[in-house]
Parts: C-alpha cells; sequence; structure tokens
C-alpha cells in the first residue's frame, strides 16, 4: 500500500451559487482536491482562499476530474456549461433541480457523450450543507453504479437516498416534496398576513405558535398514505370534511375581516367542497388527491 | 376543611361531536359530575354509560352547573341551541371554530344575558385531548376573570394558552395557524398526486420523507418572523426569491408531465413572480406578504 491509496479523489463543482458554494467547502474541508468553474468567476475567490482551483473554463474544469458535479440554476444552464466538454469517462452527477423529463433526457445525453450519470435532489437548504445531523440529503437516481462508487465522496456534503435506475426519479421526489413545501409556505404567508395589522400579535411571539402547530400536524401525511393504500379514505377519520368545509367558510370571513386575499386558501377549500358535494363528508381531506390526479 | 373541598367542580357540555366527545371523556375521566346535551340525542349513549347525565334540552344542561362549555359546528349552532337558556353567573366557554368577529359578538351577546365569557379556539384532532405530552392546547382569550378561576378545570383536557382581553383574539390566532395548515394540507395532496401514478413509489415509502421534509422546513417561519419584524426581507436568505421563481417553472412543467392540476400550486407562484418583478429576487418569499395583507 502507497500513501497514494489515502489521498483524497479530486472533485470538479461546475457553479457557486448559494449551494454549489456550500458543496465546495465541505468537499474542501474534507481534504479532496477540487476544481471550480462558475461564470461570474468572482465569486470563486473565497473558495480559491480556502484552495479550490479556478478553471478558466468549464471544459477545463471537467477535464481536471473525473468527478464532476453541477450545481447550476436549472437545466438549461447544465446544457449551455457542458456544451464544450469532453464527458468522455466522466462520472457526472446533476445536482441542479429539474424536471423529472429533464433528468431522463440530461441521463441520456450524458451517456451518450461517454459519462455515467446520477441525477440529484438537494432536500436541504445551503445552511445545513457539511452540518452532521443537520437531517440533509440528497435524492440520486439513475446510474447505480457510479452512486456506488462514489458514496465516499456524495456522503461528504450531505446524506444520500437512491431513489431508483430511473433517472427521473430524483427530480420526482424533490418536486414532490418542493411543491408541499411551497403549499406550506403560502398558507405560512397567509397567516403572517392575517396577524399582520394587530399591535398586539407580534411575529416573534407569533412564529413558535406556527412551527409548533405545523410540526404537530404533518404526521397526518401518515394517514393519507394509509387512505391512498387502502382505498378507504374514512379510516381513523377524526377530522371530517363536512366539519373541516364549515370551518373553511370561518378562515375565509376571517381574512376578508383582516383585509387579507383569499386567493391561495381557495383553490383548495374548492376542491373540498367538490368532494363533499360528491357525497364524501365523513371523509377527511385524502380525497381531494383523487380529484387533481389523473 | 370538609371532603366537599376535595369535591371536582360540575361542568356542563353542549355538543358531542368528535371534539366534544373527547373533551367530555377527559373531565369525566378526572372525576368532574358532566352534564352533557346533544342535539342528536344517541350520540350521548356512551358516554352516560361512562358516568355522564344527559339533559334533555340545551336549557336543562345550563341550569346544572356554573361552567358551561359548548363544543358545536359553528357559531350559528351556538346561537341556536343557546336561545333560551338562562346564562345569568355562568361561565360560559366557547370552543367552538369561529372568526373574530364572531367571537366579540358572542362575547357582548353573553355578557349581556349576564355570564362571563371566554372564547377558544382548539389547535389539537380530537385523539390528541387529554392525552399528556400530545401537545393539544386551546387558545383562550376574553374574561381573564374566568380563565383564572377555571384553570383547574379548562387545563385537564389540553394545555391552555390565554392570548388576551379581546375576545377576538383566540379566534384569530386558531384560524391564523388553520389557515397555515390548510396551506400544507393542499401542499401535502399535490405531493401525493404527483407520485401517484408511478409504480414504484409507494405512498407508505413516501409519506415520511414528506414528513421529515415538512418538519425540516417549518422553521423557515422563523425567517419570515425576522423579516417582518426587522423590514429587512434579504437577512439570512440562503435561497433567494430569483432561484425559486425558476424552480417553480420546474414544478409547473412537473405537474403537467404527470398529469396532474396546478392550481394548488399557481396563485402562491403568481404573488412570489409579482415581487420578483418588482426587483426583490434577492429576497426570500417574506414579500408575498406584503401583496396579501392590507
Ligand atoms: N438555495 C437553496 O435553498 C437550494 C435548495 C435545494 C436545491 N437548490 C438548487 O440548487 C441549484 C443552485 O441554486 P442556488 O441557490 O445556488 O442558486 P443561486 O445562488 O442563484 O446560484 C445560481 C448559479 O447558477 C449559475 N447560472 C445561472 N445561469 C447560468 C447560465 N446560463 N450558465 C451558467 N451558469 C449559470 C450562477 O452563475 P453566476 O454566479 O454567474 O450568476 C450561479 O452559479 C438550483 O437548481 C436550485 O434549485 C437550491
Ligand atoms: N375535529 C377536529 O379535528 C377539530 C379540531 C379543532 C377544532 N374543532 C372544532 O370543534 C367544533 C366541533 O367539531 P367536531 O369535530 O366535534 O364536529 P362534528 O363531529 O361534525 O360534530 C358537530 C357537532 O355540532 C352539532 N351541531 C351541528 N349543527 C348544530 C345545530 N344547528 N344545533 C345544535 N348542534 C349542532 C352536532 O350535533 P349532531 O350530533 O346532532 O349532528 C355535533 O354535536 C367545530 O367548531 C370544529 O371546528 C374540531
Amino acid at each position: 500500500m502507497t500513501d497514494n491509496a489515502f489521498e483524497k479523489s479530486s472533485i470538479t463543482l461546475l457553479g457557486l451559487g448559494a449551494m454549489g458554494a456550500a458543496f465546495a467547502r465541505t468537499w474542501l474541508a474534507a481534504g479532496h482536491p477540487l476544481t471550480v468553474w462558475n461564470r461570474t468567476p468572482a465569486r470563486a475567490e473565497p473558495l480559491v482562499a480556502e484552495g479550490a482551483k479556478l478553471a478558466g473554463t468549464a471544459a477545463e474544469a471537467v477535464a481536471a476530474s473525473d468527478l464532476v458535479a453541477v450545481c447550476l440554476l436549472d437545466d438549461a444552464s447544465v446544457g449551455e456549461a457542458l456544451a464544450d466538454a469532453d464527458l468522455t469517462g466522466k462520472d457526472l452527477v446533476n445536482l441542479t433541480t429539474g424536471t423529472p423529463a429533464q433528468g431522463r433526457a440530461r441521463a441520456e445525453w450524458a451517456e451518450g457523450r461517454g459519462a455515467r450519470f446520477l441525477d440529484g435532489g438537494i432536500m436541504a437548504v445551503p445552511p445545513m450543507i457539511g452540518v452532521p445531523d443537520s437531517g440533509a440529503y440528497v435524492f440520486y437516481s439513475g446510474s447505480r453504479a457510479l452512486f456506488d462508487a462514489r458514496q465516499g465522496e456524495l456522503a461528504v456534503p450531505a446524506g444520500t437516498v437512491y431513489v431508483g435506475e430511473d433517472p427521473g426519479y430524483a427530480a420526482l421526489h424533490d418536486v414532490a416534496l418542493l411543491s408541499a413545501m411551497t403549499g406550506m409556505f403560502s398558507g405560512v404567508a397567509h397567516a403572517f398576513a392575517l396577524v399582520r395589522g394587530e399591535k398586539d400579535v407580534s411575529p416573534k411571539e407569533f412564529a413558535p405558535l406556527l412551527v409548533g402547530w405545523l410540526t404537530a400536524m404533518a404526521p397526518y401525511v401518515y394517514g393519507v398514505a394509509d387512505h391512498l393504500e387502502s382505498g378507504d379514505y374514512t379510516r381513523g377519520v377524526t377530522s371530517n370534511l363536512a366539519m373541516m368545509v364549515q370551518a373553511n367558510g370561518t378562515l375565509l370571513r376571517t381574512a376578508e375581516d383582516q383585509g387579507v386575499g383569499t386567493e391561495l386558501l381557495t383553490p383548495f377549500m374548492g376542491l373540498m367542497e367538490r368532494r363533499l358535494a360528491d357525497g364524501h363528508g365523513d371523509e377527511g381531506v385524502t380525497g381531494v388527491i383523487d380529484l387533481l390526479a389523473r
């Protein structure tokens, strides 16, 4: 055994936005030789000070390492950045948010150019990256061989969850969770808008109540999953749809009284009403999913 | 001191739906003599078997105790049920979900009839009631004297959080949290709809990922509160609005590809785009609240 066996593999990273920079930092801190590229090179300065090598072009950056990670704004920027790069023999890991279809097309494109390909969906905000026990992880799908070979490098910035050979599956899981978060954030915005005009309710006092409530109610998801698996949407229901639709009226009137727009709540409430009108007042809200999905 | 000092006070409860029955059960189990009334008397049977006294009319039930709790469908049913009751000298605690305006009007109405009045907003589902450490609690507002005098009884089924003399404040807090939950549930419905057609993603495997993600992201609320308090919506932002709006396009295209309606996501995304168009791409999503509220 030579010293070489203990040397860390080199990694190339394209994209030094908030998320790319967080990945770069943890790989550097773990001792991986790191080559970076960013469209706006000035953004690389702090990382160069920490030991990263800045490449002049994306193609040069790609040439520097066998493992190439990409964290850019969207799939179009990935295509642009990699247009002139030689991907032969590379392990390409795409950490850019995209659709399942983009993940599949990007896999075909990369494989056609001689690379193994893994698509990733990052379930974290940048401050969670590289922080043990932060709960940060990345969904991966595509080449299982790449995933197994690169576990060591991939596990440095965040946990890894492999969701299948279908290269669209990381994006599907990612987008599903981001969509749920978007709903939660829209509810949060509405809630803050409701209390905003009240001088006796400060956002800082209200925030822990809101976090506690959302956290306490999130496990309702398990009931929905049970309904979908069993096909029986009344199982274990303790908040029935008829009562909830009645409460919806209270929510809307309160918004109007407080001078807050109701547009964030009404589409979901409309689906609840449709389900109730179809005779399902003794269910919970699972039936709304039937009205949304194919 | 006589034995009498150790006797539990008697309580009257109107309304034995899922929530009322849960309250009734915990008061009974704690040894409080309990008189109940329900529009449909058959629903009282199991509680009578556990020791509750069933009154023939709401007025008779009210006459039986100094402390009268009401948990009916909505404010209109409260008015109907109490129409003929003599409230003189009663402590009336309304656990029915209503608007702040209804809470204030009901307080005036009750006080005009000689009662002290406390409005409540229950932050729990029925299975959490009476379960220590379940996190269940009730927002109360209105008569502080009633709240202080009846702490012993009120604390039996759930925690108590007094939010002010303004009898509308319990409802305001309640409705704000329920509105946020409605947003979260709408996001959850959309997420399940996205993965539903995929034979390799089961609801039961997907559920813990979703719960974990929503729980991990809920503390974003603290950042929003900090923005609202400071007036600086860029403070500590690591997921900028420009990037999020770009990701929204990915979310919408994925929904279309999966055959899922986008109506639950588009209203919030529209507000994010308006805020971005106003030149706030370096903020998080707090600015949406400015577009919603007076
Ligand atoms: N931040 C988060 O909370 C978070 C969480 C999960 C996933 N993500 C995903 O991570 C990816 C990066 O997000 P971020 O937060 O790092 O965004 P960001 O801070 O806005 O950075 C965007 C990056 O993309 C580059 N870029 C944009 N258009 C480009 C183009 N046409 N060609 C080449 N480079 C281009 C930017 O280069 P310049 O410096 O030259 O502008 C920058 O490096 C996104 O797909 C995002 O959805 C982010
Ligand atoms: N369940 C929950 O998860 C939950 C959580 C927080 C707050 N709450 C609130 O608690 C209250 C009760 O909810 P619940 O879940 O117990 O609902 P529920 O199971 O549907 O019961 C509704 C109750 O209201 C009575 N009622 C309806 N209309 C009436 C009228 N016009 N006159 C007299 N009584 C009438 C019903 O009597 P009958 O038996 O004769 O129909 C029944 O006792 C609601 O305000 C709800 O918003 C519920």
